[in-house]
C-alpha cells in the first residue's frame, strides 16, 4: 500500500518538516513569554501550544525548503505567521461573541474580551519583532500589506455579511482578507527569504492565494453540507448567524421576487423562524448552488496546483500539490 | 510682552512645525481611506481628523528637525505614531467600556466594540505599511519594541490595577507601556531617520521617556486634585474605577492596619460606599502623597530637560524644554 495514498498530505508535510516545526514550536513558546505580564502565556497557551494544525507556519517552512533555503530566518517567519493567525483568532472572538450573545454577555465573557484584545495586540507586536529580526525589508513589506488586507477584509465582512448586495466579487475580497492573504504571505515570504527568483516567488504567492480561497470556500460549503460530527459545527450556522457565503450568494443572484423577500427577511433583517433553514436549503437545491460552489472550490484548488508547476520538482512540491487536492476532496 | 511666556509651548511647537503638520494631516487622511471598506474612515474620522493635540507626531517632527533632517520620511513616521496612538485608544475603549458597564452593554455599545477592535487593527496595519516605506530597519526595530512594551503594559495594567501589591516599580512599567513607550519611540525615530549620532538618539529617547512619564504622573495626579472643568474628568474617577495610581500607591505603602483594610475593601474588592472617596483623599492628605507625587512628576520633567542638553542648540530644543516644564506647571 502506497503511503502517499493513505496518509493525509498535511501529515506528510508535517513529517517532512518535523525538525523545523519543533524549532518553530520552541520559538513560539519562548516568544510568547512575558516577564512583565505573566498572564499572557496563560491566555495564549491553549491557543498556541495546543498543537493545532499549524498549517500556515508549515507553508512558510515548505516554501523556503522547496527553494533550497539554508538559513534560519524561515523559523522566525513561520512563528510570525502563526502569531498573526492566533492574534486574528483572538480578535475575532471579541467580534463573534458580541454578536452571538447580543445584550447579555456575562462578566466572564467581558473579561475574556479584554484579554482577547490586549493579548491579540501583544502577539501582533511579538510577530512584528520576529519579522524585523530577519532584516529583510521585502518580507516586512509583504507582511505589512497582508496585515492591511486582513483587517480591511474583517471590516468589510462586518458590513457586507448580512447585506444582500454582497456579490461574488465582494465575497472574494472578504475571503482573501479572512484566509487567503495570510496563506499567500506565508508561502511568499518563504520564497523571498530563500532568495528565490521573482517567478518562483510569484508562483508561491499564487499557490497560497488560491489554496486559501479553495480552503475558505470549502469551509463555507461544509457549513451547509457537512456532518456536524466531522466539522464540529452544526449545519446552517452561517445561515443562523446571517452570514452571506457563496452558496447563498449564488441563490440570491437567481432569486425571484418571493425568494428575494425570503432572503431579505432571514439574512438582512434576521427575522428567522422554524423551517427557514430547510427553506434556504431548498432554494440552494433549486439552483444547485452547493454543486456550483464545489466547482468553484475545485477550480481554485486546480489553480493552486497549476501555480506549482513553475517551481522546481521536489517532494515538498508534490505534498503541496496533494494538499490543494485534499482541501476539496472533503467536498464530494 | 514676550510671546514665549504667553503662548503654550505646545502651540509654539505647532506653529514652528505647521508646514510639516499639514502634510502629516493630509497623509493621515489619505492612508485612513479604504476602497474596500468605506466604513473605516467614518469610524476613525472623529478620532484622527478631529485635530487633537497631535503631540506624538509633533515630537517626531521636532526631533527630526532638531537633528537637521532634510528628507521626507519623518512625515510618514509622524503619521505612523499618530495611527498607533489612535489604534491604542480604540482598543482601550473596548477594554474600558467592558469594565464600566459590566453585565449590560447595549447593542450599540457592542457594535462599537466590533468596530473598535477591527478598525484599531486596520490602523495598526496602516502604520506598519507607513514605517516599512521608510526602508529603515532600525526605525522598524524601535517601533516593534515600542509596540511590545505598549501591549505588555496594557496586559500588566489589567492585572495590576486593582492589586494592592502593585508598587511604584510596577506602576512605572505600566506608565511606560501606557504613555512613555510611544513618546520615546516618537522622538527616537525622529533622530534615527535624521541620521543623528548615537548620543543624540539616546538623548532623544531619554527625553521622550521622561516626558511621557511626567505627563502620565501629572495626569494621574490631576485625577485627584484637578477641577473637572479643566480636565473633563471628575475628581476621583480612578478611585471609583479601582485603578491604583501613584498617589494611592504611596498611601498604601504607608498604611496602618485599618487603612490597609480600607484600601483592600475599596480598591481590591471594589466595595465602595458614600464617603469613601473623601476618606481616600484624607488618607492621601495624611501622608501628603499628592505633594510627593507632584515632586516625582517634576523630577521626571527635569530629567527630560536635562536629556536635551546633549542635543544641539536650536529653537525647537527650547520649545521641547518648555514643553517638559509646562506638563508639570499645571500641577501647582
Amino acid at each position: 500500500m502506497n503511503m502517499t495514498l493513505v496518509t493525509k498530505p498535511h501529515d506528510r508535510l508535517a513529517a517532512a518538516l518535523s525538525t523545523e516545526m519543533a524549532e518553530v514550536d520552541l520559538l513560539i513558546r519562548t516568544r510568547m513569554h512575558s516577564d512583565h505580564a505573566p498572564r499572557i502565556p496563560e491566555i495564549t497557551a491553549h491557543l498556541v501550544s495546543a498543537g493545532g494544525k499549524r498549517l500556515r507556519p508549515m507553508l512558510t517552512l515548505a516554501a523556503a525548503k522547496l527553494c533550497g533555503y539554508q538559513g534560519e530566518h524561515h523559523l522566525g517567519l513561520a512563528a510570525t505567521v502563526e502569531f498573526i493567525h492566533t492574534a486574528t483568532l483572538l480578535h475575532d472572538d471579541v467580534v463573534d461573541e458580541s454578536e452571538k450573545r447580543r445584550g447579555r454577555p456575562t462578566a466572564n465573557l467581558l473579561w475574556d474580551n479584554k484579554s482577547s484584545v490586549l493579548v491579540g495586540d501583544y502577539l501582533f507586536s511579538r510577530s512584528f519583532q520576529l519579522m524585523v529580526a530577519t532584516g529583510n525589508l521585502r518580507v516586512l513589506e509583504i507582511l505589512a500589506n497582508a496585515s492591511a488586507t486582513i483587517s480591511e477584509g474583517e471590516v468589510l465582512q462586518m458590513t457586507a455579511a448580512s447585506d444582500l448586495k454582497t456579490d461574488e466579487d465582494i465575497y472574494l475580497q472578504v475571503v482573501r482578507g479572512k484566509t487567503a492573504a495570510l496563506f499567500s504571505a506565508a508561502t511568499e515570504v518563504g520564497g523571498v527569504i530563500a532568495g528565490a527568483t521573482p517567478e518562483a516567488v510569484a508562483a508561491l504567492f499564487a499557490y497560497g492565494d488560491a489554496l486559501g480561497i479553495a480552503f475558505q470556500i470549502a469551509d463555507d460549503l461544509l457549513d451547509y453540507q457537512g456532518d456536524s460530527g466531522a466539522t464540529g459545527k452544526n449545519v446552517g450556522d452561517d445561515f443562523r448567524e446571517r452570514k452571506l457565503t457563496l452558496p447563498v450568494i449564488k441563490a440570491v443572484a437567481q432569486a425571484d421576487e418571493a425568494e428575494r423577500a425570503f432572503w431579505t427577511r432571514t439574512i438582512e433583517k434576521g427575522q428567522q423562524q422554524d423551517g427557514d433553514l430547510e427553506q434556504a436549503l431548498a432554494l440552494m437545491a433549486k439552483y444547485d448552488t452547493l454543486a456550483a460552489t464545489r466547482r468553484d472550490a475545485e477550480a481554485w484548488a486546480a489553480k493552486a496546483q497549476q501555480a506549482l508547476t513553475a517551481l522546481p520538482a521536489h517532494e515538498i512540491r508534490e505534498m503541496l500539490h496533494d494538499l490543494a487536492g485534499y482541501v476539496v476532496s472533503r467536498l464530494s
